[in-house]
């Protein structure tokens, strides 16, 4: 087990009605920039049960952002913010509003001289964020309680990131009763995107860290236990309180501790999105069974540990890898997210070109655990999702 | 999965050498009341390398806090830090030292009108504790990342507990190779404690928190496989790691959420260290396996899911429910930690009683998941334990 350190100061609210926990946590009187996506949050009842935790504080609304948050759009929060003198950001959606929130809390109060651009890859040191608090509706990123980023700069095709203890939330409302309107391609992507975010910090190699390999097989057999469930009955309020759970464990940090990570999946799929406007879950989708493929001999004993604890496969190390790779594709295309770029309309032989650029473009040249994979790498695994 | 909320604000620094981050937790020129025990802190490394870390810092050392911190010892620490001034206090030790040293950092600043006993069973409000740090050397109680303590009052053979967040640590180092100096007792008492406090929290009833459940299984199945290794081996650093992230994890609050909790072995065993000086853990061991006994009916579908998925067991859940039981006794008896009063020279007949009087004396009176253990049904399960 290698040395780390973990922190995870965020207040989590859990379960049916825990939006009331919001008069608790900010402060009568306060100036609250409410922040949310494309209005999904009139539907699910989010929007009423924060109005009404919020009584006694004055709220200015900004709506309308997008998944895959844009920088564009970002900056006309941070400008309504800064006018409205805004004391604290409350996010309600899902991890794209969270993400840009994160953004939004640390952008407002940046000195003025400053291109808040250099926020992204963290280029630009952070003396302060505003408070940030959150309600979920849209269980996925675990953002909601980590202090990670993402955002999308659609003029310069750049999906790029920045990570800063400011911007963890102080606090975040996960009401799984908020989920139940979701439609079937979010639920997927989310139960998608939560599988492969555990994957990303445990699928690499052996490394002694035994509660964490555990946990992170724990939450994979949780989701493809309920994943098909929730899909299936969106009014099944335990499956959704797992998938929610689950996702948030995902990423609330601990199963990446003292283990080697890889990411290159998801450094693939950021392109793939900013290239073509894949959701993040589908890019992850049709990276990953390819990624595994190409790197089933650096990654055999974890793939074995995989397949014979999460699918039960019988037989030697190669071909329960080989089966459990197999048996990951069809989970995922269960949950309705297609693993191959053909199915996306797009034609890999190009996008694979298009990838490699881009990862040169961003000086991305050793990715993935063992820093083994280049950008012509990457460009295989995705002649790979052919 | 019951609603819940959750928070745990300690900043955690795993691994060799981490009582070097003290520098960057306690600022230069602060006032630290240095706690410990016994002191094995001069043996395993902890002292030289934490005054190290301090160098800058005014260092007032109190040391003679014994397992099982008693209240009159505390008292002198209180009214050390008062005169000296202290503006921190640094817990270097095992649960005991950081138990203790909670009581220590509320206390210190508590109105002097007020009888710090008070604080015992959070009988009086706190208004604010003294910031708090320290350096585990005895994995078991989790104590370094919880906001618990117990504190016993020899004169009145009370064992009583306390909870408030002003007493988080700040932060918490855990050095695997600060553990190797243990003796076995310690050792095997860590690892009965940590696996009992998952029990606690996980074998009641099942409540549909997936997560939680392979996380308590996690723990579990890597005390069984570490805690035979870790025992004959002491210089093993991967097996105390995992020893040490196991003990924390098993009271780091995250097993517990959304499920129905039990905590009578600890009221019992607390009673019984209280009337007799046993160690934690030997309470702990001569409770648990006859409480699942006595419970056997009321948890059978967790005593059924546990002894498929820890201990591979075939068969109905009625004999699944018992073998198992026969094999957590055996996992005791193998960490060197009876499972019998006998074995400690007590007459368990005497014990049932004298345990349910206590528990009636401290209004403890509905125990148990349901509420539905009375100190009559203690006692029965105490004298199970002949």
């Amino acid at each position: 087990m290698d040395n780390f350190s973990f922190h995870n100061p965020t207040r989590l609210h859990f379960g049916r009605g825990q939006a009331a926990q919001i008069t608790q946590e900010i402060p009568v009187g306060a100036r609250v920039l409410l922040t949310y996506g494309g209005g999904s949050i009139r539907k699910n009842g989010a929007y009423d049960q924060v109005m009404a935790a919020l009584t006694g504080r004055h709220v200015v609304e900004f709506g309308g952002i997008e998944p895959n948050p844009e920088y564009e759009t970002l900056l006309r929060a941070v400008a309504l913010g800064r006018s409205e003198q805004v004391d604290w950001v409350l996010a309600v959606g899902g991890g794209s509003v969270f993400d840009g929130s994160k953004f939004i809390a640390a952008a407002i109060v940046l000195d003025p001289a400053i291109d808040p651009w250099q926020i992204i890859g963290n280029r630009t040191p952070l003396a302060s964020a505003l408070p940030l608090g959150g309600v979920l509706t849209l269980p996925a990123t675990g953002s909601e309680s980590n202090f990670a980023a993402v955002v999308t700069r659609r003029a310069t095709q750049d999906k790029l990131s920045f990570k800063n203890p400011l911007v963890f939330p102080r606090f975040s409302v996960l009401d799984p009763a908020m989920t139940m309107t979701l439609p079937p391609r979010q639920i997927g992507n989310g139960v998608v995107d939560a599988f492969v975010h555990t994957v990303e910090q445990y699928l690499t190699v052996p490394n002694e860290a035994r509660v964490q390999d555990r946990l992170a097989e724990g939450i994979l057999q949780t989701l493809l236990e309920i994943g098909p469930r929730t899909l299936a009955q969106p009014d099944d309020y335990e499956a959704r309180a797992n998938m929610m759970w689950a996702a948030n464990q995902a990423l609330f940090g601990l199963v990446a501790l003292g283990q080697v990570q890889d990411w290159a999946t998801h450094a693939i799929g950021h392109e793939l999105t900013a290239l073509y406007g894949l959701d993040h879950a589908q890019t992850l989708a049709v990276t990953l069974p390819w990624l595994l493929t190409y790197r089933k001999t650096d990654k055999l004993a974890k793939l074995a540990q995989y397949g014979r604890r999460l699918w039960q496969l019988p037989g030697d190390d190669a071909a329960v890898a080989a089966v459990a790779i197999d048996r990951t594709i069809a989970f995922f295309e269960t949950m309705g997210v297609p693993t191959r770029l053909s199915a996306y309309g797009i034609d890999a032989l190009a996008a694979a070109e298009a990838v490699a650029g881009q990862l040169r473009r961003h000086g991305r040249n050793r990715l993935g655990e063992g820093g083994r994979l280049t950008p012509e790498d990457c460009a295989a695994i995705v002649r790979m999702a052919l």
